[in-house]
């Protein structure tokens, strides 16, 4: 466990809730990320879009990737996202060498954060109310679209 | 190794490598890939897109991936690709149990293939000397463009 301040821990995942609930808002998936340059400057946040632009490959974390747009390193970063990344966003998080990964819960989906932590990735993982609250009434009612989200 | 048709692979890797060059003449990355489905359709083919769109989350598997669109299962589907892909390519095959892969080349880059071999995805590695020379080309006219996009 990353010894790094709850309180900003908590702070940066409010980010990728309000991305979850815009999801959410819109009809999707309401799972939402935010990309945290070294010095706590937000560089991007999206949330998935597999149902609003019927693309499988925009998650969280690759939207909140992709919106942060070309940087030469991502040493020092932080990837803030309400849900345990998947394999595909977690090796992501490997590939590009972010250094941190705040994870708002892993009690409705467990993906590769134990991975990462194995690879010298920084996991805080925060077990919020709301993540799992707004995930399993989700998955709930949308079982089969959760499934299609992680290949299942 | 798969016991795949050799002729088969390599029908399946020129429209991958035929991605690549046209990333290449784009002023791009040259790595093109192409998904199947099981019975062989072409489902999506893409390329990276990093320089032409400025989005580093479009790496050739990912394209591809998109380009297929949702799709309900990945059983029986296969990831063609120009290089061996990286972690965050792989973790996108293995989580949405994609279940086979063909490289191109694992010479001037060594991503994530065993790896996926080891939680039983089928790998066909070809060794194409001309996806070889494409990517050695480009490595050595653009290191700097090459380590940013594998995040180095």
């Amino acid at each position: 466990m990353d010894l790094m301040d709850q309180a900003t821990a908590r702070e940066w995942l409010a980010a990728a809730v309000d991305e979850a609930r815009t999801g959410l808002a819109e009809g999707g998936i309401p799972i939402g990320a935010a990309l945290y340059g070294a010095d706590g400057t937000l560089l991007g946040r999206g949330h998935n879009r597999r149902v609003q632009d019927g693309d499988p490959s925009t998650h969280a974390e690759t939207a909140a990737f992709r919106a942060a747009g070309r940087q030469r390193s991502y040493r020092g970063t932080t990837m803030v996202t309400t849900l345990s990344p998947c394999w595909y966003c977690s090796g992501l998080v490997r590939q590009f060498g972010i250094s941190r990964v705040i994870v708002g819960e892993a009690v409705t989906f467990h993906g590769g954060h134990d991975w990462l932590a194995e690879h010298g990735v920084r996991i805080v993982l925060l077990d919020d109310p709301e993540c799992v609250a707004m995930m399993s009434d989700f998955i709930e009612k949308n079982p089969a679209l959760w499934n299609e989200d992680i290949g299942e």
